[in-house]
């Protein structure tokens, strides 16, 4: 799936990428064809739908980013395409099971059977023959919490505290600035080690500020994406999403990310080429930041939220094979 | 596990144990020592516990049966005991989860997303790397309709009708009869190819009523069992059940089921040496059927209603090894 063009052998041996949702599904789904194994390193902030429900029946992570990355990382052939849609599959009807994913209650049955939350994960990960590792930022479950401009929009000019990821992805007004709640839960150690020895850490697509920026907020973490040797790509949604980012240019995007974490080196900066709308103001924020822009054409095709998976895979290829970055519009 | 005379030789290749519950289970536990393959079949007319709630939910088979025969064949390595771990896990805590089993929701996301019962089963038995194969009696949701005598303790020599599996086993009353609803359900085919090319067929222990006879009442799945040339060993339990059995003497076990397979050959009846009060006796009855009596220690140390999976193993590898029947009380 990686372009002709392609050395192998130039490409990296570690690569960790960071998110949650369907943004890090689309980076996996990418990076599964560059390179043989990825790691990732998903929230445990969501609140929301058959994750919220567990977590507060069961008191456990939320695991439906944890699921959706490891379907991401399945196999090829018919046993890991098979149990990835068996994991994916949500139960329909009206009762009590309404909403729930299987993957997530086999998540939530590892975890309780073998009392490890890394161990649990992995099991799946040899169930799908997945190419490579999922892993949590954090095993403390946690909430968001936002500063937000205009929460309620008949105070435009208030800052109020917005808690919990489904408030904070939903919220009409700005947001300021993100904290985790507990502040102060330590990181999956095993998601600090890969950080640390990554060649290539890989941030975005997706949910800015329920999906990327949480990361930043978990101390370790932040302080080993700061102090790595591995190269950081940062990848950029495709536009604005209502409620997160309304009006982000993607400039915003940067800027909101190194907010949260100071002192970030960011190597590249991977954008759509169709979703910037001055590509050269970007490119000139992106140098002064010390990175590249890399502009390709990694939409989906038709789609004004959805990255392709192959288009992606592309151009991580180009990014990590050390291709000389290429500005078309130029 | 089986024991040192047993010439592995002469042991049949083909082996179908019928049943349901813990029954099976132990009955499956012990058949996966003593031969390479084992084929269950499996009652499908359960309507309790987390079976019950989610062929509520979903109107497909109950699964609990089908999933603890499943275990119960699971691989002997890390990988088969983890997997039947989890698949035997329980959701505990207050929640809408509590009681479900995690293996019943697996194999109803494998049916809803497969489309097909045998072929959602197999895929469980691929993942336990499973020493054989779990197939349900029939393809449709079933009932038991039991014809109980003084199912009304205020009216003992009334005859009711008694709907469900569930009020089945716990009946005061004396069961006379048991009728499937639907009566003409299409037994599972495979089922039937199975008890036709096998060299043995297994009947019991278990739940009497609501987990043995229902084979009894598949049309085909009779008719199979009765022209089959596998030689049929009945496996008598240690005792009455309370409810279904009560006041059950061995004798009437084998009775019962006469009654509801009329032309049913019986081989051998295995029953444990310490569970027959009147050993003589018992062989006579069994005798006149033109059946072998086989006692052994085959109950669990101390225990007055389990069956020892090992002591149950060197007793099934005797008999179809075809060491002389021997009667330690003569």
């Amino acid at each position: 799936m990686t372009g002709a063009h392609t050395d192998r052998s130039l490409l990296p041996g570690a690569v960790v990428a960071l998110g949650g949702g369907h943004g890090l599904h689309a980076s996996l789904s990418a990076l599964r064809h560059v390179i043989e194994q990825v790691t990732a390193v998903v929230t445990v902030a969501d609140n929301g739908g058959s994750s919220g429900r567990l977590r507060d029946e069961f008191g456990v992570l939320p695991p439906g980013d944890l699921r959706m990355a490891l379907a991401a990382l399945c196999g090829d052939d018919e046993w890991g395409q098979t149990w990835a849609r068996v994991l994916q599959h949500r139960f329909a009807g009206e009762g009590a099971m309404r909403g729930h994913s299987l993957g997530n209650l086999l998540i939530v049955a590892l975890w309780e059977q073998l009392g490890e939350h890394v161990d649990g994960l992995d099991w799946v990960g040899k169930l799908l023959d997945a190419r490579g590792r999922v892993l949590p930022m954090a095993v403390t479950p946690m909430d968001i919490h936002a500063e937000v401009l205009g929460h309620d929009p008949a105070h435009p000019d208030e800052v109020t505290t917005v808690r919990g990821q489904v408030a904070v992805a939903t919220t009409p007004g700005r947001i300021i600035s993100l904290e985790l709640d507990p502040p102060d839960a330590p990181a999956c150690p095993e998601a600090v080690e890969a950080v640390k020895a990554a060649d290539w850490v890989v941030l975005g697509p997706g949910s800015w500020y329920s999906s990327v920026i949480p990361h930043l907020r978990v101390g370790e973490l932040r302080e080993a994406l700061i102090s790595t040797d591995a190269k950081v790509v940062v990848t950029l949604n495709l536009g604005e999403q209502k409620g997160e980012t309304s009006g982000y240019a993607p400039e915003d995007h940067l800027a909101a990310l190194l907010d949260h974490a100071p002192g970030l080196r960011i190597h590249t900066v991977l954008a759509d080429v169709g979703s910037v709308p001055d590509p050269e103001a970007l490119e000139g924020i992106v140098r002064s930041l010390g990175a590249e822009l890399v502009l390709a054409e990694v939409a989906a095709p038709g789609s004004t939220s959805q990255h392709d998976p192959g288009r992606l895979a592309d151009a991580y290829a180009r990014i990590f094979g050390g291709v000389e970055s290429f500005a078309p519009w130029r």
